[in-house]
């Protein structure tokens, strides 16, 4: 039987690990509430491009591009929420 | 004069962004020291799919996939090593 290798699978493999590593993060962030080395430039940024990835996936109706930024999107949302917030409080 | 308007740009934005957006966190970390906040597991992830992504990119001969996740290596590799060593020496 012979094997043929896909570079697909790599694609897919590296698009659920770079998906699935906010999930620690958010996890951790919402836990211990503190988010004082996490910078928000840095989830500002990458959600309005996560965002963007979204909406690119939607104009040329691809679902992989659709489902892997909406799962990032949910993950580093509250990241960027619970920054923003201390932020702001520490006014 | 028709604008015609292309997806791609979208997506070039949001490639954009998403790889730019490790710099902040990079610069904050490198000069705060600080990782108490950053997620291990996050990072730990995050660099393997980027990784992989590159490995993608060059199987497939992408040189946009390519220079994007190289730039995100690069900026988000040096949070892990501070990260890892912080865990490291808090044993």
């Amino acid at each position: 039987m012979a094997f043929s290798f896909e570079p697909q699978v790599i694609g897919y493999i590296a698009g659920f690990l770079t998906t699935i590593s906010f999930l620690p993060q958010a996890i951790k962030t919402l836990r211990s509430q503190s988010t004082e080395s996490i910078s928000l430039w840095m989830y500002g940024l990458f959600v309005t491009g996560v965002s963007l990835w979204l909406v690119y996936g939607w104009l040329i109706a691809d679902p992989t591009l659709i489902a892997a930024n909406a799962i990032t999107l949910l993950f580093a949302s509250p990241i960027l929420i619970l920054k923003l917030r201390h932020v702001l409080s520490a006014r």
